[in-house]
């Protein structure tokens, strides 16, 4: 359940046709979820939607109702289809203005170049009424958290640095734990004794997750809890019903 | 818009915890959403949501009503956290039951094999009332199509032998021919003109993306549209304005 005690949940919203369309792979989502289950923070959905601003519209409004936080990528360049600045702005109600820092950076950034800051490029100082900028170190058009909305570039390299800059900023949750172990047996051989261990410890969220090696099934199961001991306890019992059935060839203990 | 007039679009749930918490790269968007495109049928969003019964439900629900297709991946094996089969059911109201052919093809499977159709695996064959098999020629657990849902399997080679399976049977649209090229421009040298084309061309959907090489900032435009004529005209008009700014380093036709 979102927002739970100690539970800080995330949705994160990727805005891009590129997308969508299959000419670009998305590279933002699994950083962004490696990311946040360090900090505690436990991604909830993920929608991946048009530049269309009544899709974004939509998709922000009803993500930041129910989560602590909305995490989207793509959207914040110069160019007609950038529109994720304005979609916000509308989204929360909020006038679209020029951010006098964010214009400043753009300003001192352009002056000491060969490039112009001309019309275009000064729509990427446009950000909601409010908002805290985020900083961008590699191409300096700045991201932005404004309410509980956190918006950042969609190249890989810029959104990774905007997330390092605002990661201090947000609430962190309970750390979650998990270990895993992988064996060579199909998942329907240890359904039933696994389905029994996750009735036994409801606590612990228990994912199975079927391989393919050397032409053989195996299985990879993952014990992810925010407690300790229960994950301890829990693998125990994981390992004393699986280790008689076949060879376990991996146990990792999770970061 | 969804739905106009020889436009058919689709949704795509992507269900699974394991993509949430960035364990497992999601490697099934962009091979839907390429195929889908050849279709002729327009990708419009996907959710990737958590092995959940409300958060599937609530997903499916939603995107159904508003699209020609939602197909699904994940949760269709035979473990406990594989519960998209029953949800799917739930969504439509529809009776969740073993299904005879999927009972006689998993039969005839482990009949054949070493494995035992136990309870677990024999879970594999309860689908909602009504649904249409999909084959799975790799581990024979079928996938099925109901009303408008489409269920498939995680485990990418699957996913795609099931997708190759039903693709036939899909009503497919006006297909959309797309034109690109990359220039070593920023998005903010070429944001006006491009406006100013995307005025000119309504109907051409023009998407500008930014990319570095050798630290010089780049754009790749991409010109869509179903209209043969329409694309190559406004891809001239494109070449006309960049071509005097800088080098053009590459044309593509794409399919």
């Amino acid at each position: 359940m979102p927002n739970s005690q100690n539970k800080i949940t995330a949705a994160l919203i990727i805005i891009g046709n590129e997308i969508l369309s299959g000419r670009t792979k998305d590279a933002n989502l699994n950083y962004i979820a490696s990311q946040l289950i360090r900090l505690g923070i436990d991604l909830y959905e993920v929608r991946v939607v048009r530049d269309q601003e009544s899709q974004i519209i939509k998709a922000i409004n009803e993500l930041r109702e129910s989560h602590n936080y909305v995490f989207t990528t793509g959207g914040i360049g110069p160019t007609h289809d950038d529109i994720t600045c304005e979609s916000v702005s509308k989204a929360l109600g909020r006038r679209y203005i020029l951010n006098a820092d964010a214009h400043a950076i753009l300003k001192d950034y352009y002056d000491g170049s060969d490039k112009e800051l001309n019309e275009a490029r000064l729509r990427m100082a446009y950000i909601p009424e409010g908002a805290k900028l985020i900083e961008n170190p590699i191409s300096k058009a700045p991201g932005f958290i404004v309410d509980n909305v956190i918006v950042m570039a969609g190249i890989p390299a810029v959104m990774q640095a905007m997330f390092q800059g605002v990661a201090p900023l947000l609430e962190t949750g309970n750390r979650i734990f998990s270990k895993s172990l992988s064996v060579m047996a199909g998942e329907g051989d240890i359904a039933k004794s696994l389905g029994e261990l996750q009735t036994k410890w409801k606590l612990v969220e228990i994912g199975s997750y079927p391989f393919v090696k050397n032409n053989n099934y195996g299985t990879t199961l993952v014990l992810r809890t925010s407690d300790l001991k229960t994950l301890n306890s829990a693998f125990e019992d994981l390992k004393a019903f699986i280790s008689p059935l076949d060879v376990i060839f991996e146990i990792n203990d999770d970061e």
